[in-house]
């Protein structure tokens, strides 16, 4: 058995919907999520792990409490944990993050904007 | 202090060797490397963990011993730990691979093509 090839664009192309992350990969014990976003999230942070944001296709931005990281298509950040963050995009914005199984979007915020059992695509 | 941007093509720009993989970021204690890639690797395998591939430009093949994976820009796959692999590609291609730090690019199999101290760049 040898492993599938993973096509950001055709995955991307089974969902809509913003804020909502859709599991496309495991390595280990982490998890590769696409997510299409727009407008803005909530101030969060991760108090057990960085997080790593990589733009698919768009532009966003990470406001941080002391400046903000603007992300084009082709870049990445890497979001150390225990630092508060908002990520925001103007247009929609497809993204992929990759953290450890079981980290909720809204870390320690929590809410009505947090999202639990991801689904695979 | 709030992290910075990565930008991939930027990078890929500062160096041209073949097969000899450059750190660009850290994940807890994964590392993110680009590597620009021609011809064929060795066959080899990781036994602790599994490996990432990400095409970030180009096509490059994995030869497994029961098959073969193709990918393209903007596909990833997820070779699984202690599955043998030759990575290989006609021409040029430029990819990121993650996995943990001290992972070496030969794993078991050693030789004259290991790197070891990855440069960051």
């Amino acid at each position: 058995m040898i492993p599938k090839s993973i096509n950001f664009e055709g995955k991307l192309a089974k969902f809509s919907d913003h804020w909502s992350p859709k599991i496309i990969a495991e390595m280990n014990d982490y998890q590769f999520k696409l997510v299409k976003i727009q407008g803005e999230f909530v101030w969060h942070k991760h108090d057990e792990t960085d997080e790593v944001f990589i733009v698919i296709d768009g532009e966003m931005s990470i406001h941080f409490r002391d400046g903000t990281v603007d992300l084009s298509t082709g870049e990445m950040v890497v979001v150390p944990k225990g630092v508060e963050h908002m990520p925001i995009a103007e247009l929609e914005c497809k993204i992929m993050t990759i953290e450890p199984a079981g980290t909720l979007n809204t870390g320690d915020a929590g809410g009505d904007r947090t999202v639990e059992d991801l689904p695979w695509i």
